[in-house]
């Protein structure tokens, strides 16, 4: 098959590579339609995830008709249209079963889902089946909910937002996609105020079409400032930290108000956690890997009612043998993010 | 008056200084009838906060006859007999609001209650009236709401526990007074296995009365594996982490079940947040110093109905003169916690 891989720093091919091959029976091969570029590749590409010493396929975010199927795969078969998680489950281990997916004992990850077949492991606990196969309007919106919309959900639940108790202040850190999630999770969650910390005027835009009510654009002291002055000096009641950098989390940690918790989702590079900071404010932290398959049939619902509408976070769309360039429009933040036509 | 003062590495004395004077409206001064030493006065103890450049006082922890009070305190009144809890708090203020009495914006903390007399900030707000003087039996038990029963309680609170959902494995790492008191607490929250790392017998005795089900008595790996034994290889539901060492975070966070909280009441010293753990696992961090006015009205009813017995964890009992050898005790661990007679 042809897939994307990265081959070292920023440099980024469409290849020849061989074909996935079924070896477990619990695996499926999905023959991917649709697919795009997320904000953790870029780690890769900026060579922060170690240097690459051999070339590798790379893409997590993709959705495809099923090619094949192991032995014992039961509810997913040969021709089913499928959204791909991009962390494969089981969806019966008790991690799973706890809501956390995300650390199922047979989590898998898709690796190849800039290519034009992505190996899923675990196929009947992963695969989410389409009634039938979406429309290319339908394409952006579906293919959030296999990463980053469920990304920018995680970080909102693991702050400790619940429809169940509406209202309250809700600080989002970061504007790339994940983040603009994130607006639209604590909008629809309840958050009487949500507040977006972007300083990109399209992106500013954005937030404000997701259901910001407030943007702060500036960082560093002046932006704590300004969430302080929103909040009546209190601080904000959740913070959803989408970045994964130190300042991103040093933010984070300040705006909460005491005994809020920062639901973090950017993959962590180079955070030292302040942890006096946690004690003397009470401040709690918890976050990770988002257990995208648990969220699934939630987010694909408010999707398909039309009540949100993540795949607006698409501003370029390529084909896939342009990958590479997506990649640069990404890491220059001429674009928030890259969709990937077949 | 006379005090405990500290005066440098484990130098402890009970001196003549000056007598606390009210300079805010809202202050009051306890006369001291009963007091304690805190597991967290070690730290200044052995030195492990700072070097000690002139004596001070020292002690967090008593109960007492409020002698006086300033000119804007409207519901304490001399002879009124109190429990003094260690941070003090208007209890009005957003934080208080949301009982997070231990982030205050007027927190006060009792910087002489191994003393004969304590100056109280925000006395309306912190003070907690008894109905009458407790007899020399009750004292224990009311000593310990001041501090290290409160403490104990917000780890289990911070972990996520609640009586509303019972149920589930709690793990308390640390088996001083506080860790014991987590267990009550643990065991009072409905936990159905409340799990007790300690290798000393008497404390291990103690823990077995307060509620754990399970001693686990190993150390590092081997403590985990018997964690993960316990509970199936899934971890622990929740983890109070009662000591406030790198180590003990480390293990707290290792037993912990993906998706858990560590709540963590232990002074951190020393700890570096593994946050790859945190998000590998979606394992939650969240703690500091307890809002002991906030627990207080719950815990008080809980002891005054017998329900719980926190005041066990007094095995040794000293004139405050002897305060000095209190510490040696409690620094050799050869006692528990030392409870002070006036």
């Amino acid at each position: 098959m042809r897939a994307t891989t990265i081959h070292g720093h920023k440099d980024i091919r469409f290849t020849e590579v061989p074909d996935p091959v079924i070896t477990r029976p619990t695996d499926a091969i999905v023959n991917v339609t649709a697919s795009c570029i997320c904000g953790s590749d870029l780690w890769s590409y900026r060579g922060e995830n170690g240097e690459i010493t051999e070339p590798r396929t790379i893409g997590h975010e993709c959705l495809g008709i099923v090619a094949e199927v192991g032995a014992a795969v039961r509810t997913i078969k040969p021709g089913d249209y499928v959204i791909v998680p991009f962390d494969h489950c089981d969806n019966t281990c008790p991690a799973c079963r706890a809501g956390y997916q995300s650390a199922c004992v047979n989590r898998g990850v898709t690796t190849s889902g800039q290519g034009e077949l992505a190996l899923v492991n675990q196929a009947d606990g992963s695969l989410v089946r389409l009634d039938e196969a979406p429309g290319p309007d339908q394409l952006p919106d579906l293919l959030t909910l296999t990463d980053v919309m469920a990304t920018g959900w995680h970080a909102a639940v693991m702050s400790g937002m619940s429809a169940a108790k509406p209202g309250g202040t809700a600080v989002v850190v970061g504007d790339g996609a994940v983040g603009l999630c994130g607006v639209i999770a604590a909008s629809v969650l309840g958050a009487e105020r949500v507040v977006a910390m972007s300083r990109h005027e399209p992106r500013q835009e954005l937030a404000r079409k997701f259901g910001a009510t407030d943007i702060v654009a500036a960082r560093g002291d002046e932006g704590h400032a300004a969430v302080a002055e929103l909040t009546g000096g209190v601080g904000a009641d959740y913070v959803l930290e989408c970045v994964g950098t130190d300042q991103a989390m040093r933010t984070a940690l300040h705006v909460a108000r005491a005994g809020a918790t920062v639901g973090f989702v950017g993959v962590p590079h180079g955070i030292e956690v302040p942890i006096r900071v946690l004690f003397d404010k009470n401040v709690g932290l918890k976050g990770g890997m988002a257990p995208v398959r648990g969220y699934l049939p939630e987010l694909l619902e408010l999707v398909q009612t039309g009540r949100i509408n993540p795949g607006l976070v698409f501003d370029r769309t390529l084909p896939v043998e342009q990958v590479a360039e997506g990649y640069r429009a990404m890491d220059e933040r001429t674009a928030i993010k890259v969709q990937l036509t077949y």
